[in-house]
C-alpha cells in the first residue's frame, strides 16, 4: 500500500514557525497563560521563561503545540459529533 | 460564553502516559525511526537516546505527541474531504 501515508504532515497544517513565537501560538488558542499551563500541563515557570525569551522551546515541541491548537477545534467537533451518536444509537436501542 | 471551551482537552485523547513510551508512540503511528524523525522534525540521535533512556523526552511533549499521532488520521482524512469538496466547487464553476 502507500508508505507515504504513515508520514503525518505538520508543515501542510503550522506553515512557517521561524516567526512564530509561544506567545503568538497561546494568543491564537485564545489562552490566559494559566490556561495554557493548565492544557498543556507545562509549568509556569517554563511558559514564562519562554516569553521572557529566557529559554526557547525546543523546535520540534513548538511543532506539535502549533498543530495541536489548529486542530483541537476539528477534534472537539468530532468528539461531540461522537458522543452525539452514541447518544442517538443508545436512545434506538431503548425504542427497539 | 463557555470559558471552558478555550480548554483544549489532551487527557480525554490520549489517556495516561505514565507507561507509554517515546517508542511505543512510533510503533503506534506505524513509524520507522526515519519517518518518525522526518515527520516530527526530531535530531535522529535525540530520538534514539530517548528509546534507548539515555534521555528522556519532557512530559508535555509526549502529551503533544501522543494527541498528534491519535488525532492525525482524523485530521487527514479531513484535509482530504476538503481538497475534494474545493475541487467539485471548481468543477461546478467551469459548468456555469
Amino acid at each position: 500500500m502507500n508508505e507515504k501515508k504513515k508520514y503525518i504532515d505538520i508543515d501542510s497544517v503550522v506553515g512557517n514557525l521561524d516567526e512564530v513565537t509561544v506567545k503568538d501560538l497561546r494568543k491564537q488558542a485564545g489562552m490566559s497563560r494559566k490556561d495554557f499551563c493548565n492544557s498543556f500541563e507545562i509549568p509556569y515557570r517554563t511558559l514564562q521563561s519562554w516569553e521572557l525569551g529566557e529559554r526557547e522551546m525546543s523546535d520540534f515541541s513548538k511543532r506539535l503545540l502549533a498543530y495541536v491548537i489548529k486542530t483541537s477545534e476539528l477534534v472537539e467537533n468530532y468528539k461531540r459529533d461522537l458522543e452525539k451518536q452514541v447518544e442517538g444509537e443508545q436512545d434506538g436501542e431503548k425504542k427497539e
